[in-house]
């Protein structure tokens, strides 16, 4: 997705060999006209696909997400890192390990919103070793949907989460794939690229 | 707002004397077409105000935040409840309690995200004590920018905030504004309403 690709050429911020940092457009600010595109992409990529519901991940992948949501007509679920006084039905939860925030957490969705007949699609801001989607797949599985596809925006592609999902037969779909951030050069993979 | 006004009543959830539970549409679960509404709703409510970015907090915030970011067409800056490795930036911090949640927190944005030109339009997704607009207005005034509005989606009325707020010069719009949650049913403030 080439408006994408832009954005984190003009706004993206390596640190280390491995982190990139887009809080300038994606989470911290948010660019809610890229987003908007962002959803248009997905709802391209994903289009002979018969999504019931999109479920995401707070906070970063709300905003993705709802924009999907808003151009495919379905609602967005976004799982809970921390539990609220009002989360009082039954839930659905599983441990995700953060590498961004070095730290173990539980998230947790409300039996209730999903069921064996949802088709759902899950978007994530990032993938990188496949933490946060296998957590979403967990949550998808114990509630007996069927995972249509997984919409990312921005894949690192030298992790390993994108080869583990596909490898399991999951339909993955990433805007911009990042082959390296070696001495905080922004590389991105192009399939179609003549070398 | 009429259409919000209806989907409380249809799928909002009373716990005990205080809390408004709206799960299926707002705080887990989204319908990305209300919070297209709802962001045309705070676009008509501050017109008259020249915003340049609308400021939140995670998670909730989000979803209307974004829509109403995307009809303005400004950023949207989400404060931040625990910090990432990729929060390198100088930091504006605040504390906030969440009743709901039953425990203080930290909030913070990047320094660098706000400035003395900006024009902020504050939304959240609830108003009941003003704990969480006056950590907002803190992080605002820490910045040096100006507060054009606080849009919020719903205003627990008989709490303080709404009142705490206005008395102090704020121009706070709430979409819809709950008068009483007594013995499990919704009262909405009509201020409109022949009694």
């Amino acid at each position: 997705m080439i408006a994408l690709e832009e954005k984190i050429r003009k706004e993206g911020v390596v640190l280390g060999n491995s982190v990139l940092k887009v809080d300038r457009f994606l989470n911290h600010q948010i660019d809610p006209k890229l987003m908007f595109e962002i959803g248009q992409e997905f709802t391209e990529r994903f289009k002979d696909k018969n999504i019931t519901k999109i479920l995401t991940i707070e906070s970063s992948g709300i905003a993705p997400s709802v924009m999907t949501g808003l151009i495919l007509n379905v609602p967005v679920i976004f799982a809970r890192k921390s539990k609220s006084l009002t989360m009082v039905d039954h839930l659905l939860s599983t441990s995700v390990y953060s590498f961004t925030k070095q730290q173990q957490y539980e998230i947790a969705i409300s039996k209730s919103l999903i069921n064996e007949e949802d088709e759902l699609l899950i978007v994530d801001d990032f993938l990188a070793n496949g933490e946060a989607a296998k957590a979403l797949i967990e949550l998808a599985q114990q509630a007996g949907a069927k995972i249509s596809g997984i919409g990312i925006v921005i894949e690192k592609y030298f992790q390993q989460g994108g080869n583990m999902l596909r490898s399991n037969g999951f339909h993955v779909e990433s805007l911009v794939q990042i082959e390296s951030l070696n001495n905080g050069d922004i590389k991105f993979c192009h399939k179609m690229e003549v070398h």
